[in-house]
């Protein structure tokens, strides 16, 4: 086939076309993911990636992966991949899903539970706005609980929504805070519906809630490769539970939905396990000391679990010091909801990315 | 956090509580993707992949790509990829959207046009039947028009049944054949919703929905790297529409969608379209040879635009020639549908994989 001639659209063609598509997707705005600027030289703290690289070995095995097989659909089931997290989690293989990132099997989750308008997800707010978004789009009225200012996670409340699908992001984003286990068992063992346990921080925090899957066969939990193990630009999620939750969520999967090369990179990423565990322990310790230094500072810091803090300065609004970083090329995440604009979300970057950060609040957001 | 102890759910845990999910998600099987063999012994002739190997400089792109970047999340909108397809395409960057595999695109043309039970999608059969699959998940009944045993285009009665959301498989598959641009156009400009032309295999044709774009600002082209590009393993699919219908699709689609790897694999294919090119006229003379030697078998062949053939043995059903075929090392696809069950969709492959289902046809498939 010859290329096509250069064409041009009619500007505004499809605008009195409205009834192209349903009204609750017409009207509503979609989700925005933090920056992902195009000039390297901002010290970047704003959409919680690692600061440390991926294992070598796992470049080492996407490198050999690179080969004419890319010609041919990748395992739809991703067989190898479940079979060696069930080695590395202690879940049986059936009882594990594989996801283009977690943000995937957050969609899934959402197909498979959530209906019109029927009050059929519940969560406690602010929390990933990726959840309502979602909601919106499979037409549905989330209904929320307000966190307290502890965050502490309202069980009670959330249990009496009666949601099919109720989620915990936990660690929390954007606070970072940690519902202890017994919180979330509390959680799953008085819900009649689903309960899904958010964990795309959890290798930055003391527990996990993998522990409860056995006794809670209504519970399940999401991992994410983004993060911890440094492959945010592999697109790699894991959810664990029950065989029968994970033969429903199936059925809403995206037959291929993780790549050759994806697939590889989560496998070689499980068989350097301690390459993740080093490099969360040195984010972990430059979050405490981050935190300390921030409150040093005058700063209110909610207690994190995670690889960012929740900050506000005692002078500056949240929308201002975004603004003032950015002008000094750091940029870390402001979030416009009452609950959250007076602060900003700090992702821990290297010791000297935070040295950065903390000598350019020193001289403007503090007394 | 210590990796947790090996783990035993107790079987059948959540076998009552049927609540958990939406009632249709319950009733319904998930779409089966084609076999994906794990021997690679087999002549795989059954999901349609390219038999010739991606281009080398995708290859080269790949590895040099390979590094501590892949710490960072890839970019949400695919700016690079969508210019390189908008000077090789000639259509407007703005007026195209990247998905995870050309399902993935399809995904968010149901989610963002098709409603429960309100008839909002057509299309005519038999045909890719991910789109049962998808309508479904939004509880909706497609409204479906019977393809006739030539497999022409029943514009009128598509037209007819005024859905939000029209789709035309074409090349169809599994049948092969072409609807003409003319009957294309026709549609379009008589239908008050969105079509969609799924041109997953219209590089192995004559021509393209494209160039219809700037006259019809109710058309969606979907594009795949899998086939043509010889990009299976790596899950690249274009849609290209007015700026306006691409805004609503991005709304429901997930931010990260393509992961790092696939954007510059993509790119690459796009700089190697001379690649792609003369692959597909190799799978089309062979198609072309293919079809003229089975009908020398006495097999009844659909006329083929795109990389595989429908074909029904003169002596034996759909499925005992897959049966027969697969005991011989031979994968080709066998559908249950009542209007497919007689024939196989067979993959066209390297001329010596087309020789060999030849000469094994010949020994049980013919008088």
């Amino acid at each position: 086939m010859p290329r096509p001639e250069k064409l041009a659209l009619p500007p505004g063609a499809v605008g009195t076309q409205s009834s192209l598509f349903r009204p609750v997707i017409q009207s509503m705005d979609g989700y925005v993911p933090g920056e992902q600027p195009r000039d390297r030289r901002y010290i970047k703290l704003n959409t919680n990636e690692n600061p440390y690289p991926p294992s070598p070995r796992v470049l080492e095995a996407l490198r050999a992966a690179v080969d004419d097989d890319l010609r041919l659909y990748p395992d739809p089931e991703a067989t190898e991949l479940r079979a060696r997290a069930s080695e590395i989690y202690g879940v049986p293989a059936d009882g594990i899903l594989a996801g283009n990132g977690s943000d995937d099997l957050l969609t899934m989750l959402f197909r498979a539970c959530v209906a019109s308008g029927d009050g059929s997800v519940a969560y406690a707010v602010p929390t990933y706005s990726l959840y309502d978004t979602l909601a919106l789009i499979q037409d549905a009225e989330p209904r929320t609980v307000p966190y307290p200012r502890s965050f502490a996670l309202p069980v009670d409340a959330l249990v009496a929504l009666e949601a099919r699908l109720t989620i915990v992001c936990n660690p929390n984003s954007p606070s970072g805070t940690l519902a202890p286990l017994s919180a979330i068992q509390d959680l799953a063992q008085r819900s009649r519906g689903l309960v899904v346990v958010d964990e795309a921080y959890v290798d930055f925090a003391s527990e996990s809630a993998l522990s409860l899957l056995p006794s809670c066969p209504n519970l399940a939990v999401l991992r994410t490769f983004s993060k911890s193990f440094s492959l945010a630009g592999m697109r790699i999620g894991l959810a664990f539970a029950s065989p029968d939750v994970i033969r429903e969520l199936h059925k809403v999967k995206d037959s291929y939905n993780l790549d050759r090369l994806s697939l590889v990179a989560a496998r070689a990423a499980l068989d350097d396990y301690a390459w993740m565990q080093a490099n969360t322990a040195k984010v972990r310790a430059s979050r405490d000391q981050l935190i300390a230094e921030l409150g040093a500072l005058g700063f209110r810091v909610l207690p994190s679990e995670s690889n960012f803090v929740f900050a506000e300065s005692p002078i500056l609004g949240g929308e201002e010091l975004y603004q003032r970083l950015r002008a000094e090329g750091i940029l870390v995440r402001h979030f416009s909801r009452p609950e959250l604009r007076a602060g900003v979300r700090i992702t821990v970057g290297t010791p000297e990315a935070n040295r950065a950060l903390l000598t350019a609040l020193a001289t403007f957001a503090t007394r």
